[in-house]
């Protein structure tokens, strides 16, 4: 394996006086549910009894399917790059939330069909152009990407989080925007877990029933194509083959995030699909992830299943953009404070269980 | 029925345009999931398409059962006054979320059985003297608390709330600390809704198998003990038999923050059980409830059932205090938010769907 993809997992010694800390809080032991497991991750993370959320951002990867041509989305793939200058004017929800909780944004070309122009430097939300080319070619056809733009995309992901590693930001969450994306994942998902494909498949942003059996007609042969020039399910080739720039982007940018000892913070299905395609080639991924929220899309269980994860939220959300990250972010946020400052028992003066 | 506790739902004739302007907003319809249905309740509770939440406030209110001496609970009663100590040092956990998260931060003695001495006015948190009494009577020999009581805890409640109200506050969360309020949740559940008493009983503060044993028999005995009174279902006769005094305040105080069309966040099993009583005396109540999490204790799933309530965090919280409120304060900000301060698809020059 490329020794890009190499991580270690956390170092578990500090486990016990994590959990120790934490039932010493004054509640009942294991009151705070989820929260308790995360402060736990959060202190293995970052090697501390005292985990700090520093610099929080979040990162939305845009990109084009070539498939998106063929029928696979409910919207024209026109409204990728309509999208991204919505996210720059501001008017997006994941501005909106992003704005809401703290978290800086940042917007990245990894591959749309459109030529945004000069952007300043000091645009907010900032906007990096790392595009690998104007959108994918058609999986229906042929591979989404070749093996080097597969690889230019996952360096880019990797130096785009290496910026933030340099600016003190410590935890990063992830977002996406590309028309057909829904479908990428999907095909992603499947070839990486084994799920059925129609398991794996869903409405996406909004297909009617016939949309959806078109979708799963051309999905399906999509697949077949790729089975019988032989594609198996090796990560890179799966991540070629299908993968968005945005989604091939994403993966590079968590294995380095991980590496730099970030914590990380996964969306739903898209973002999903990208940390299945990361967590395959350095399987220690999970350990930095904090999964933010399950999606309405059906093949994002099999991604968590896939992965062990148990998200943070369940709100029916299914709009990507890196939402379901930014919403979960206070939750995080709690979850290191309460180990910070909750009083302890002892310190507090209250008395334990009968 | 009392004048009090008459209360109108909110006029719905401002929901369709809430609909569509929430359908125009930049992303699929129905992608922002359960705060799509909080962001039109948000709409039709202030009966604006710009709903806007002002001084949020926490209100803890804590009280003592006579109960709790007979063994219902793995903790001490002294518990309660110490951790009322804990709230007013800021050390509690909701202490660490409601800073956190931007709420003003109440703790009310609606009947703690200790004296807290002279608290000045201008101590963060603020404290409210309600005390009816030193902690209620023991439901095992006779009723919680007299009409008289019940009464007063109601009238109390609704009184802290107009202040809040007189503030400029339109957004009130609810907590509660009491050593054995569990229990009386249980009782008061399973004679609200008819579910079986066993169903409604679990681990509280966090029982062992032979503590829940003993808390099913003793509560058994209880409601055996009141039928053979001739005790029914009327909710003012279940809460003064079962209530606790912060139970029955936070019931009055929900019922008035509603009727000055406030929005109300209602946390997990205990504050759960108050709000049963209010819905039943106030039917239109839920309507203005937002159900911020499903609690970890059994019960609580019987009083969402009874309520038709979708609650916003499954994080298997038991802790009470008003967490579950608190954490689940960024859902319900991020829901006027969105409606507030996204494009629509028509403002931000996007396709709608193919």
């Amino acid at each position: 394996m490329h020794s890009q993809f190499q991580l270690a997992a956390p170092d578990t010694g500090l486990a016990a006086a994590l959990q120790h800390k934490i039932d010493r809080k004054t509640k009942p032991q294991g009151a705070l549910g989820q929260l308790e497991a995360l402060a736990l991750k959060l202190g293995l993370v970052q090697q501390t009894l005292t985990p700090a959320l520093t610099a929080p951002h979040l990162l939305v990867f845009a990109g084009d399917h070539g498939a998106a041509r063929d029928g696979v989305s409910a919207f024209p793939q026109e409204v990728t790059w309509q999208m991204v200058g919505n996210f720059l004017a501001g008017g997006a929800a994941i501005n909106v939330f992003a704005r809401q909780n703290g978290l800086a944004l940042t917007v990245v070309d990894a591959g749309v069909a459109h030529d945004f122009g000069a952007i300043g430097d000091g645009a907010v939300p900032a906007f990096i152009n790392a595009k690998v080319a104007w959108g994918t070619a058609s999986y229906l056809v042929e591979p989404a990407m070749s093996a080097q733009q597969c690889a230019a995309a996952l360096e880019h992901g990797a130096g785009i989080v290496g910026r933030l590693a340099a600016a003190d930001c410590n935890v990063v969450g992830f977002g996406e925007m590309g028309i057909g994306n829904t479908a990428s994942a999907s095909l992603i998902t499947h070839c990486l877990t084994g799920v059925p494909l129609a398991d794996c498949v869903g409405r996406g942003t909004g297909l009617d029933d016939a949309g959806l059996a078109r979708k799963n007609a051309l999905l399906d042969r999509a697949l077949q194509r790729y089975r019988q020039a032989g594609g198996g399910d090796d990560p890179l080739a799966v991540l070629a083959e299908f993968g968005g720039f945005e989604v091939a982007m994403m993966a590079g940018a968590m294995i380095a995030a991980a590496r730099a000892g970030m914590v990380l913070l996964i969306d739903g299905f898209i973002v999903g699909a990208a940390a299945l395609v990361a967590a395959r080639l350095a399987p220690a991924l999970t350990a930095y992830c904090v999964f933010c929220h399950r999606s309405a899309e059906p093949g994002h269980r099999a991604q968590l299943a896939a992965l062990g994860a148990e998200p943070l939220l369940d709100l029916g959300l299914r709009l990507g953009e890196g939402t379901g990250a930014a919403l979960a972010y206070p939750l995080v946020a709690a979850a290191a404070n309460f180990l910070n400052d909750m009083a302890s028992f002892e310190s507090a003066g209250v008395a334990d269980k009968c």
